[in-house]
């Protein structure tokens, strides 16, 4: 058998320590993780690619058999040109739940070689989305105990350049 | 990074497609995958244990890094004598969902180095059960189609004897 | 196009005013309703067979179009025997949406012909299932606006005689 | 009883064989179905009405039961100037159900003489929505399969427009 | 033990009566009750913020522990200003239970001395949300029974200045 | 405004930290908090009522405002008779919200003036239940951090006593 590839897929804007902690338990399970950014122009993301794509890099270094990239296209697309096998998807909710089984449903239509796997966050880190994150932050609120440090940063930086 | 152990635990009374479509699956994206026939004395089941072996042993011949085991006590201690990292679960639908979240903590609790990863059957799979499998058979109805021929035949054998 | 007949089952055990309100709107909609109780010796219900029959029988007198029986074995072969071509089921909650899903997917596996639709019964009923009925009669609490007077004096007449 | 006329209302902004499953299981019980495109001015759909219209037209002419129609306003207002008795929506997921529920009660309070029933689509349908159709189309993504062929090249040449 | 303030949040645009049944059943159990009106630019209301103001004080005249106020920023830092121990939410439905434990999970990490306590409005105002209010009066369906005459009248005019 | 008595109504079969965390919630929020343990001889509970009352009075001590009881008969009939206008619920899932909804809204049927309110456990413990701890415990895990040192002490006891 050869070795698999996991893509861990996501917009990661910001990563969270939700996010983190499935691609640690991910790194344990698969002998190479790759944590894929969406790059989705039509969804203007707060923190610009680049920057999405250096915090990420930053946070996964202990993880040797982990790397960061970002693609654009349909997600088999993309997970076939890196010989990948395996999606990775957390899961926290019955909501995840249905849009995660729609989404995986489809990706299993357009190509039936590639496997989506759920994994299950740490259960305190089961309400963090980055979407709630940058809403407490906007309102001024303490995000550190969700994000990484350097994250926290990004977010409070742009936050205050009215960037949004 | 050590060959990962998956293990796919269950009653299978009777081992349905559903189960072998996760199996199948599961056994594209792991080393080596146990599946580990949980020796439940007191949920009463249709087949005994050695027979459900046999059925399960003749239907996973087709992928040779695969095995069928039996196991009694908690799943975890199971697992870590088998040297598993990953325990393998199919989700079907919302309520499925809960209770297997509901496992996979306690599991992680009385466990940290056990991940529990969730597979999704082929849709059309979705609705199958041991449990709904063995009534249809029971009132008559046509199991073909659900569960392997081998263990249509058994299924009818044993409700024939009235053994339930 | 054929007249179309439509099987309400149930265990009915014993029918409230939920079920009746299923029926109602059943009956506005098809041509014909027959509702039909499940002869499961297994269950161990409360009423007999016969007195379910009645209860639902004097229950149902307001539509002319609605007829009661009873039927044991396979629903989609009591159906066809019937000449139905629809099964109605009542939808209250997410727990009877997966349930009657699983319910509705392997009858229609069995019978393609013959198809499932949901109804939706009055708000206030929502609540109301046979079992939470005779749950809280036999604890003495007041269940007239959950089912019909007969019915109550049925179920206070049974539990009296320690029936249960 | 007078013929009952059902009403399956919907964007159909592309219509997929998720649809068209629904619409043929609803032609096999109802005597007349009124497939009804809202005109919803504000939700700027990816294809004109009147090509939506066309579109439904050709897939349903199978059946010789089934109309297209389109209306604004209030469903239930359409519905009465129809005289139609039933309202048709498919059920998909569990987050559909709580949505459409919303929705039949809400309906139902402003015309308690319609009736909402849920049908049941194929299992293989049920991820299929128009969003993701369009989704999946716009990322170059293969949707034959999920819609009829005359959809799927409506949607290639509105794209290849950059008309979104 | 200090008599505990329970805030009640929300955009009220506009105040249903949903909101009032909630308003009241928190009234009988906690000994202050504040209902706050979020003041969030960035969604551009139907009603401005006087108005529903206006409309709520009104509406809550009848039960003298409830007081109307409107906040911004964080909803924890608006409670403790207020010497808030208790956040109030009306639950209706399985979508709204994730959302709202999310949102209960992040203002307990905000600030753990206020708890967040869940109650479920009358079943018949389950289906009754301020969205699906406009919309139904933007189409020019009957909101009476939905919402107290004066938000109606106020929603009426609002609608026909054709200010949305 | 009198004095509001909450009533939290359980098997505790035993008593777990899950438990005692929404008490604690709750006696920060009311003035005074009855803990009641049903009796409930169809059930068979693995410890005896008198064991559990004596393992709770020792696990509420903290909390002065809390006392243990139990009762018999209706939960609402039993509420009057303490005086008590609340009735307080955990939820941990979305399977226990339609569960605990269908009751609540029977309650409120049976009697309108005492109300329910829903709290949410700690999220490390909302997937302790009763029913799984002695499941772990019957199979020799470690629930120590599930449960109080008493309550392990007691279980260990009794299922080494084969009093199962």
């Amino acid at each position: 058998m050869p070795e698999v590839v996991a893509v861990y897929p996501g917009s990661f804007d910001p990563v969270t320590f939700g996010h983190l902690d499935i691609i640690e338990r991910g790194s344990r399970i698969f002998p190479r993780v790759v944590v894929a950014i969406l790059r989705n122009p039509q969804k203007r993301p707060l923190l610009p690619l680049a920057r999405r794509r250096q915090l990420l890099r930053a946070a996964v270094r202990p993880w040797p058999n982990v790397e960061v990239d970002a693609f654009s296209g349909l997600l088999v697309d993309y997970a076939r040109s890196r010989g990948a096998g395996v999606l990775v998807r957390g899961l926290r909710a019955v909501s995840d739940f249905e849009y995660e089984f729609q989404m995986a449903l489809m990706n299993r239509r357009l190509d039936g070689s590639i496997e989506t796997v759920f994994m299950m966050p740490r259960e305190d880190f089961a309400y963090v989305s980055s979407g709630l994150v940058k809403e407490v932050a906007a309102l001024g609120g303490d995000i550190s105990g969700l994000v990484p440090p350097a994250v926290a940063r990004a977010l409070a930086r742009t936050l205050r350049r009215g960037s949004r």
